[in-house]
């Protein structure tokens, strides 16, 4: 299919669907205070805002916790532009996931009832019940979604969800390190790196300990939410497409190591982090999983007469919100009917009416 | 189709479903702790754990917030032993939405992000903006729902829902003394009167204010919810199935005010509720809207073992939980492959598992 490139042969084919369901698990991790480490919300003290402001925009085509459209301190809108007129345009039905949001967005939210995620350089991430509890809730609701949906399309928004990432796949044996992604142009590979040291050092390696210990010392609320929600949507036979960049392959990582049969799942993202040169996310999925597929999607956005949407091709932001899945999603949904250059004219179209209605 | 009744011809046939899907709302009203007015709960100190015990009990077969199944205090069990029974048996998939419950439930569930609602005989039930918020949350999830199954079947756990939904269709023009249903086979009309009688002194007739207005004064938390639910899956073309006895009558009136289309709409119950002698679910549907069928099926619980599915047909609970629309679902779903005889079995089983569970 045009647009769409996939690392393992047939597997476009293998996650063809006909009624796929985003859904979009939105999330708090306290690393994401650590200065530098995420441009994920215009200046630090909005970067709280970012999750829940994107699920509204999600649902309303404009935010409610803030007055404007979650963007980067330069004003790089965000990727929810992008996941909203996929959906739109294909009609696809949409779900969020308040897995420890530290603000609760005004909109109907599937709540697993975690706290926000703690800063890992400091202390432990999260209760390790908490961890069990994010995956119980989450099997339940992806049994749920596998009857109702052929594909269920799982997004995240979480800022300085990288960093993260990169401490729990180091824990489960997967060195990382110069492999995640950013949404800035000049990826603070070292930064990140010693945020993960000093949360190693903290907590001690605990390379041989489970998954949900990893994610409880290193991780993030988002992490077991997301794997719950695959792993309940799989084992009711369904498929699931992680919709996402670098911080999905921790999620694949976590599946794995728990022992889930992986054939019906992959992942789904856009070029600019499928071809990002300062990560790795092929090899980071394939350390992970050698079975698990991934599936990216050109949306030119170097086209674009829009300065905002043509910075995505060009290292800023990327991916995010489920972006590059729900794109993918769509074009599976619609066949032939949509391309990412009818794509590129329907999130342009909702650049223009968000950005006016921010500026209203 | 055996075991199902209606009150309009061919009705079983148009709301004939392939992948329904099965919504409980859960939710409070502290009417229900007026001393006579509900059995929804063993003692009055745990009716406000009723309804999110019934949600966990959809969920794992058995309770966490409370140490047992909810019961009438002569030990009749809840209702959600029928739905979970008739959901399992066709594998029908399930959300909760917490619409103001006091205790929340130990389970994924949609928030409305609504208080629980108060003592219509005191003071207003609701605040306007939570009506409009309960309505306009509903609205977005069942528009969702529409575009993954083709019925929506929204059922409701609130204690002390009938004596509201009085009040609510009194104050909408629709004279429901001695016509609304009671989970007890001695219904308190006298009781429920004097309560409606006191809030109607207290915040003065309304009848011809809005339904919002009706509900925010008089109703409870569970009503917009719901029919804003139902409104935005019929909004995108979807079937709905009102699962519950005389107070989806005030939602049907609700809907029927604000001028939504209700070609698509049905109300599904059982027979103890549709021919409770000490009630008129059909003269209120008929009141509310002439064009809205009630489906109604025998679950044989009659012909139990069991002394506890024995009462319901002796006027004890009757209906709840939509147990009533989901066991219809059921049938529908699973065409002749189950009657009210073979789902009896399941209910059974569900009921020695339960009860011998809650013992442990």
């Amino acid at each position: 299919m045009r647009d769409i490139a996939a690392s393992h042969k047939l597997a476009i084919k293998r996650f063809a669907a006909k009624n796929p369901v985003f859904v979009c698990v939105i999330s708090y991790t306290a690393t994401s205070e650590i200065p530098g480490l995420t441009v994920a919300g215009a200046n630090p003290e909005l970067v709280k805002y970012t999750s829940p402001a994107d699920a509204e925009f999600l649902y309303y085509g404009r935010c409610r916790c803030i007055d404007a459209v979650p963007a980067t301190p330069d004003g790089k809108p965000t990727p929810a532009l992008i996941t909203r007129a996929a959906l739109q345009a294909a009609g696809i039905p949409l779900l969020v996931v308040d897995a420890g949001a530290k603000v609760k967005p005004s909109i109907p939210c599937v709540s697993f009832g975690l706290e926000p995620g703690r800063n890992i350089a400091n202390e432990n991430a999260m209760d390790y019940h908490m961890v069990v509890q994010a995956f119980g809730h989450g099997e339940l609701l992806g049994k749920q979604l596998a009857a109702l949906s052929d594909l269920v399309v799982i997004g995240e928004s979480i800022p300085g969800g990288t960093t993260t990432a990169l401490a729990v796949l180091g824990a489960l044996g997967i060195d990382a390190r110069f492999k995640v992604s950013s949404s800035m142009p000049e990826n603070p590979h070292s930064l990140k790196n010693s945020v993960v040291a000093s949360a190693t050092k903290r907590a001690g390696s605990i390379i041989t300990r489970s998954p949900f210990e990893a994610v409880a010392a290193f991780g993030d609320p988002m992490m077991p939410s997301v794997a719950g929600i695959a792993s309940g949507a799989l084992a009711a036979g369904g498929r699931v497409m992680l919709a996402g960049g670098t911080q999905m392959s921790a999620v694949v990582a976590i599946l794995k190591r728990i022992g889930r049969p992986l054939s019906s799942l992959c992942i789904g993202t856009t070029t600019y982090v499928a071809k990002d040169p300062s990560a790795d996310l092929a090899g980071l999925v394939k350390a992970a999983s050698g079975q698990v597929p991934v599936l990216s999607c050109d949306l030119h956005l170097g086209e674009s007469s829009k300065p905002g949407l043509q910075a995505f091709a060009k290292g800023f932001v990327k991916e995010g919100v489920g972006a590059g899945g729900s794109s993918i999603a769509a074009m599976l949904k619609l066949r032939c009917r949509i391309t990412g250059e009818k794509l590129l004219k329907a999130i342009e179209k909702e650049y223009e009416t968000s950005i006016g209605t921010a500026r209203r």
